[in-house]
């Protein structure tokens, strides 16, 4: 791919946003969700892309990391329930060694005892949790500003 | 207090942040952290101001939260190691009931067993972690951002 | 697919079945069990269907239960080792909440320590174990007469 | 007991059932529940008899299984909350060694956490969890189906 | 029974109260006990009665909740034992719903390990531990205020 | 201080008694507790006093134990959210080694887990737990009486 | 009962000793056992007595200890499955605080984890296991050997 | 496939073999480590091959096991990261039941704790843990070892 | 050695008995203890010696056991305090695998809690437990007895 | 301060040194401790002050460490309670990086549990545990031995 | 010892090798597997030699890692039982700090829960299990090929 | 042995002091540390000498506490690994009941999770850990004035 890029990755059932348990996870859709990402990746620099990747199976998300991780600028990922044994997708993202943010709708300290833990968090930058659709503006706020002034996650 | 306003609460040691062990904390100092909180609340709204308290005593933390918590637009928290056993700033803030961002300056999951958990998240309305002092400006803008627009956090 | 129907999902290693280990699992056929479960369904109503699949990958039955889930009377399920890990797919049943029953041939709290908890349980709304093929003909008895009295599942 | 026999067991506070919690427990009261199985087991095979037991003290259904489990074609057994406890019960079982199928009205793997486990589960062929008064008719069509084709269970 | 009446319930081996260990349990027998239990039951309102059982066997208390206990004003109960591993005895008074005193006579949570947890509390009003004698007294002062000021255990 | 008196303390966020979440707390002020439990310490005897200290920092607390337990003829403590982790609080009983009753105004072991272990407990003649503002009343009475009959509480 | 006694207890499923598992539990019955406790007694010393009691009720236990246990010259008590729950039993051997040995037939440590650890034990003298038979005759020959040489067991 | 053939398996994220973190994996590529299994495989016998599947995916190893495991002569798998949460691909090979060895090329017990249990160790002839690319040849070596010699392993 | 022997085995610190923590161990010495054991093997049979074998290292009670278990009529073993982790003491043991008999003189479960579990008991025929020295003669006796009348422990 | 100094802190309780407890904790008071510290600290060298803080405030300490931790040529710590939940303490000590020793006057291994681990001493350079007084001097003694020949403690 | 050696250590029990079990440890002697990894290391290179030591004293393979570890070419030790809990064993094998290939001849992992660990493991260069003699075949074979290339094992 | 002594024993692999893991355990040698234990000794009193035993073998120190210990004036440990499993080495301490510190030249509180807990410090007097060769003086200093002011470790 031609240009920076940021890498945005939702693992299974985030394809049901909007329509799952609205209750718990809101009621916007993932495609309005992405659509504001990409907008601000383009908009902070014409030829910064998003390259987006949904599924519900752990070896495609391994794949994509795999195949654009390690030339992306940043990651952000919501491992929908993979992050709670999903240590293959753990790591891979060790294993591109990029700066990623990890994102969850929903506060996952405050439901059920097995979604206290994440995997996948010890292999991140940090992580963005409980603050809805905003969760994945401020991953990619923070991801983009990294890329002009990287000390700024020092 | 005249007008709404943010509270921004920093636990113990907090006050040393540029001089305590700069390779996990960074270099920037909480002044110039709480200055920048101040400039955004204040920038999107004059009337809107920040009531700032750090202190190395829980007991001063819940008073604080008991003050002004009530009345605060929200609240962000940087509970230092309180997170891991401050029940009763749990309850505090429990009891006021307010939109509240949790911010941990490192990764708290890629450091000792430990600091894996706290206690404060489940009664927070979401965390940011490990994006440095980005992650208070991040969590400034969501409670802002909810002002505006309360369903943005839904 | 019109008319209404039952998902009955099967997962890893299901399709051996008759030829794995049949000390344990005995030696049935998967296709004999999922014809006599059709039989059943469409004996009941010629116009009830049955949509069945069978799959080694978690992601294809987050698939299928996304594709088929939403609109299905009942969801009779075998997660197979899936039973124990796999929280997407725990995630996925949850949300299509439909009248679901969890079907294991081997009663599996005689069985290994790991196998004793299933993650998929708490989403269900019971579960037939150890009653080898029998227990689909009776999870599937128990939906279709959910359809016809509902309340005799109360 | 002249002829062939169903052996019932009912544990602690079953016989309020209809009363007790009826949002956990349902409205249809145990007598109703007995009737319907006797009427399977009869309608079987008319010399075929049912033997049930209710009690609240785990002495008198262990006492129960030794006077009438040897002899019995299958044991039904809800054993209430000496599900969790009551060794003295799984012993009983295991000394008569007969087709047993465990009942539970409500899906206990979605309620307290000292409700997922039975010591009881490891001595029986099977369970069936959660399906409410239809599980005891199921485990019943089960035991009955086995005494005609014993290999339909293997 | 005709009029209101209050429930006073006794586990395992509390009929040897004076007898047994004084050291741990005092030397004021059961009978005192009751005794003055009942006076202050009938002293507040002549009509108003107690009724007492106990019983070192778990199925006769569950017997005698359920027949005394939908109908008691209130119920005081020192479980013995059976605070640690009763759940037949849980189960019944979760059923009955009424207001419920725990009594212990010792302070449990200066014993030994398996007594600091009574898998009866979650299920009673409140408990009253280690004040001996003057625990089952407080625990009736508390049931009939109920009675007269309902809002006063609010 | 002149005369007797009792002692009685209050932990983190109990000044806000009346206003905290009223579903678990219920109505009453703190105020009003303190007022009713004076009265009763004063009725008894006039000569007899109340020592009463509220704070939300649990050295505050290990200093008024140190200032007024050893004289105190009894404790009268409701540790808040202290119960959990206040081993220093838990020390300080321990010194002045005078009766003391723990109270908690809800019932702790039906709340979230991490509530259900008081470290305080051990240290204490004995709790009053879920009654409610009563719960004072009940704790004051039974430490008055052990004033006048001493064996009363043996 | 005139004249000193020896007690001999057994908990439930012991009645079908010689019935029940005999791979496990041998192929002796419980009457012939009881015969040789009771002839080691009386040929010791004709006027020694044995008073033997078989219950699947731990109530009946109880019972039969309150009864018997304060007087006779020793227990000997295998408390079956009771073993691993039965705290109303430990109670009240621990409350006639007489010499007691524990019997089990088999080796409870070489078969399942639930069974490795006995309630009872520590409230007892000490315990013989795995022995069969032989361990009741070696049990009952320790304690007559204690009336006639208290120091022997020091 | 016409003659005896091994079975090489490489879960997930071991395609970036001397990519990824090479001061953990080293610099060795996987394509480098096939050729030199296949080499062994031929070069003790030109009909014998090899089969070699890597994939991010855990239903494709478990398909491969399917079609290739009942035929294979053995099978040497690295399972990635699966080895601590893949049942599935436990079940598989345990269903093929083929002489099998694990290996991993990394000292997995030096690593973090979460890496020192394998699930799928139990249903594997045995391990080759931490000896680097060396670790394939020897897991070959001793299988090639058992098609000449069976009881060489033995 | 020529003619039945048994074999009698004492770990570390058994030397010190009668001077060792007499409250707990009792004044017998060790030599005495095996002058009776010794009198009570030829007593029976004066072909029938006794080897014993006292040592505070784990590895000569290992070597003893190999070199004078295979050929004994049986083992009576105090481990000491190797009971709690001396599993080469346990595997030697297991591999002569000759009837053996546990011989503790305290009671081990009223004592610490890390004395509660032995690594030992699982591979001995069984354990004698608390009867201070007694305890020897009567494990002395069982395995007497099992030559004559091997059933008698059956 | 002028010239260099050693800081020593005293955390909850131990103010009441020689009063409390003192079959536990003794009977010297902790002003002839702090008079003994700064004798040796100013005997060495009479440019060589003691700064001494004692408080029942965790917050106090923290902030006492602050002020004087970073000039300190060494820090003695008894931390009291807060040894066992004190992370902001332990923040504040790891801030500093100081040769610090943690001293407990009692031997906390012998006592309760929860006294067996400190969350500060991972963060000190070593302990001195169960000397009482003495604790206090050979802490200051290894700190006087850092200054003037700093390998000593290498 | 001049030239060359490999070390080859044996813990307990393994003397007793194709004596001991041989449904679980096989038939080979203790002596044949000396002498073919002897015959592979002088095969490799005449002045290489071979040390073996077997003992069943913990102590005895410490002195022997001490006397010949520091020189070793590398070492291959079957801890047996030690595996377990040999923590100075471990420690003496971390001080040498020598390529060290840890073998065990049966798959721990399929065997008692107690032996799935070693605390030997995180110590070591890597472990060859339950590959039966060969294991220390392929070990002798991966240290052999680390002298003449030792890059191999990176 | 004539004359007052102290008994110093140093546990496996402490003989390798200077020349093992220097990074933790320093340059310091066994043999200097004992000459200055020596010296400190004899300089107090010239009748006192010193008793000094190093071993790998548990054994042997439980040999020499059973022959020095005794009449030791007090006794310095370091027990090396043996600190977490050397249980026979701990009743060996706790029968000669000498005042016995154990000394750790590391901070076993900051190294691996299993070298946090001794089983030999609860029968000790107290600890000194972490501070290196000097930690033996310490130790040393506080025995030896023990035999001039016993109160003074009260």
């Amino acid at each position: 791919m031609a240009g920076p890029y940021l890498l945005l990755l939702n693992g299974p059932n985030l394809n049901l946003l909007g329509r799952r348990e609205p209750g718990i996870y809101g009621t916007t859709t993932l495609s309005s969700i992405v659509a504001s990402v990409r907008m601000m990746a383009e908009g902070t620099d014409p030829s910064h892309h998003l390259v987006d990747v949904q599924s519900n199976h752990e070896g495609d998300l391994v794949d994509a990391i795999h195949r654009h991780g390690f030339e992306a600028t940043g990651i952000v990922i919501n491992p929908g329930a993979l992050s709670h044994y999903g240590l293959s997708l753990r790591d891979a993202l060790a294993a591109v060694a990029r700066p990623t943010v990890e994102v969850h709708l929903s506060n996952i300290h405050a439901r059920e005892a097995f979604r206290h833990h994440s995997v996948i968090s010890a292999v991140t930058t940090g992580q963005v949790v409980g603050l809805g659709p905003a969760g994945y503006s401020l991953a990619t706020r923070f991801l983009l500003d990294l890329v002009t002034t990287p000390e700024a996650g020092a």
